[in-house]
């Protein structure tokens, strides 16, 4: 016997097995159907590509995490470890022969090598949406829209989007003198939710004195309602300016979207109005809209509105969809100027969230029918039983080879399969074929392939 | 202004522009949906592995093409060229957990650094599918009715599943002395397409002189129709044993499968009986199953039967979906016996005969309907509109901002979009919506949001 190989996978990576899969395929499944209804394109890029394209203003802490190599020709090659710099890559390249603006969905794997302690895997799949080529408000509003559409499909509760603007942040901090601060600013806000009101008071004491510490500590406190937290950041930024106007004009949309459901266009006005003091309900009900000036989303690339989406019953994981609007999609590799808006799906924390919160589906199969095998020479009749139910619309398959019927029962539990058909000597010479509902063990029987397939579908309210 | 980095992917690496990755998820769609209706599970497996786990048996022309290196942690890795390897390394790691026979698909990209000169991509996805852990004739049976499914579906025109038996060809061997000469005799009848019948006709009388030659060239030779050439090959072989049993039993699930159609299982059998002397139609009408003694599939792996796939319409790109039976799937890497059959499909040949066939849908976006922007405060009316359109189930965008007429209706013609709405100044006046058949110019009208939206998915069809 030769020297077997030890079975295993690398650290940090894993298998996918079929439960797991199909769970991983389902969703996928729901996110893409949101990105399509949406005008959404999808597209795809190599795994592989240039470090010097992939790594670009080189430096940080991210390119320690690359996976980067020399390839047979001996050029300096990486694996992706984001879908932003490929799509960066892609519009500068491919702008021409394309069309403004371009809404993308891709959702792709990409590889880290990060500290597998956190809890972190090497290979994870990602799922980037974008709408580039235009500075619009609707633009914006249409991100939201989708986020919120996409998460209340998953039926995974209650959830809220919160959003905020870089641009009016700033217009704040030149009102309290503390424009060369803004990075220092930012950074402490972003660890709000990390170490507490205190410490990042004690934090921006320390980098801007006390007064303007204070100052910021009032604006990235919301009001209740998003038009009275929008009316206190545009005060406190210096008035009435083009970004609280975006905010604003962002918020209307959404309102009307929400209204939608409503008979008329004129009521949908109406409603919006009465809203406008409280919480902004999404369209799709579970989701909520909320102005909160204290999300930031770090310190680089978003220039514009900036969001993010916890689950309100499982905040602690952190955002679950995050994003914003950039100035300059593509600026390392062509001069021309693509703004846009986008946002990122965190997949592993979703199906991670929809495991806790008991929602996953659990499947084991798609299967709906099985042919049992009990007489070795019926595999013919087999097969056209398998076939006029897959005619039907019915998944279905055909035990392989004659086994003890509990092991064939057995594996029926096992794949979840709802249905089997019985057909040994005593119903041939009956001329019928049995259908066993395996849920709760009741007989039905016909005489023809169609016929019990006709049954099956009607047992599974098909 | 920085440097710009030149924009480009790696030699045989490609970007997936929309209207390329919309016609490849199309394909993988109806190839899923076949694969579910058979019963089969997806899994999935990591994009890099150890070397040792990939490479195995060391050594041969793969392993020059696989993309190696250190990953951080000094780890000999690679990138994976095949999904047979790590299914096979899956199945020993997980079998415990997983139950038999166990039935899989797995549609997932593959690396390798080929000489990119022959037209090959050095990035590409694979599609294979298995049934592992049982020897049965029904599981050969349902690979192949799993193809036929697949191409039928696809509406790729007429196509022909050649089989041949590994074991029965040996037996052949034996009974003309040659069984020392089997893979120099398989090597030559491999070449048969390429070279020709009179070229392989040389090599063979060099390879096992002139008489035995000619008994190959013989049993190479198909007869009319599966029922004759089987006897022939069974006559040629020693007479009647379990290889061509197998054969026979293969033939007749698919005969049966195939006449499913027909009301009765009884008639089933009456039209197996009529067809014997001529070729095996599949149940899906373009197919057909034909015994072909000269196909081989390469040297080593496949035990039992082989087939391959060509499309009636372009014999000349070759195999688009080949397979066979394995008696050992996983012995590298445990002493488990794990018997199998399965296939693959090869994606590229079949994207590019579609394209050729000019079966490709060309479609360039999901969008059904584009709310056009006329008036630049009417954003939220746009927005409210376009939610009711995809409450109705329309895929519908607004386009982001107020741009000339023109320019609006090129991006819908550019996205393949069949219809927009009007609400400008003039309609909104008359309290009314525009509803414009882009594709014939047509114009109707209704005065709510749900009205449009209703009027819309009629014009679709829907």
């Amino acid at each position: 016997m030769p020297d077997i190989i030890q079975a295993r996978v690398l650290k940090g990576f894993r298998d996918y097995l079929p439960e797991a899969e199909i769970e991983r395929k389902a969703l996928l499944e729901i996110l893409e159907r949101k990105f399509r209804s949406f005008g959404f394109v999808p597209i795809d890029t190599p795994s592989l590509e240039y470090a010097e394209i992939l790594l670009g203003k080189g430096g940080g802490e991210t390119d320690k995490q690359v996976y980067r190599f020399r390839d047979h020709g001996d050029r300096d090659v990486a694996l992706r470890f984001d879908l932003t710099v490929p799509f960066a890559r892609f519009m500068a390249e491919h702008v021409d022969e394309l069309y403004l603006p371009f809404r993308r969905y891709h959702m792709a794997k990409v590889w880290r090598g990060e500290n597998t302690q956190r809890g972190r895997y090497r290979e994870f799949m990602q799922c980037d949406f974008d709408i580039v080529g235009t500075d619009a408000a609707s633009s914006d509003a249409d991100i939201i829209l989708l986020i919120d559409s996409a998460l209340a499909a998953l039926d995974i509760g209650s959830f809220t989007i919160r959003i905020n603007h870089r641009g009016l942040f700033n217009r704040f901090l030149a009102t309290i003198g503390a424009s060369d601060k803004g990075p220092e600013v930012l950074r402490a806000v972003d660890k709000l939710d990390k170490v507490g009101t205190l410490e990042v008071e004690r934090i921006l004491r320390a980098e801007i004195g006390d007064e303007a510490a204070i100052k910021v500590l009032d604006y990235i406190t919301p009001e209740n309602g998003f038009a009275s937290t929008l009316a206190k950041l545009e005060r406190l930024s210096g008035g009435k300016n083009p970004d609280s106007d975006r905010l604003r004009a962002i918020w209307e949309e959404v309102c009307a979207s929400s209204a939608a459901n409503d008979e008329t266009l004129e009521s949908a006005g109406q409603k919006q109005e009465e809203k406008s003091s409280i919480l902004v309900e999404l369209p799709a009900k579970p989701g909520k809209l909320v102005l909160d000036p204290s999300i930031t989303r770090g310190l680089d690339y978003y220039t514009g509105v900036v969001f993010e989406t916890r689950l309100d019953e499982m905040t602690e994981i952190g955002s679950v969809c995050g994003g914003g609007r950039y100035n300059e999609l593509a600026s390392l590799y062509t001069t021309r100027k693509l703004p846009g808006v986008g946002a990122a799906i965190g997949l592993d924390r979703l199906l991670a969230a929809l495991e806790v919160l008991g929602k996953t589906k659990g499947r084991a199969g798609y299967t709906e029918v099985l042919v049992l095998a009990i007489e070795e020479s019926f595999g013919p009749r087999y097969q056209a039983l398998a076939s006029a139910t897959r005619k039907a619309g019915l998944s279905c398959e055909v035990y392989p080879e004659k086994k003890k019927l509990g092991q064939q029962f057995a594996y029926a539990e096992r794949k979840g399969i709802p249905l089997a058909y019985i057909l040994g000597g005593s119903e041939a010479e009956k001329g019928i074929i049995v259908l066993k509902d395996l849920r709760n063990r009741e007989s039905l029987e016909a005489s023809s392939a169609s016929a019990i397939a006709a049954l099956a579908k009607e047992r599974l309210g098909k």
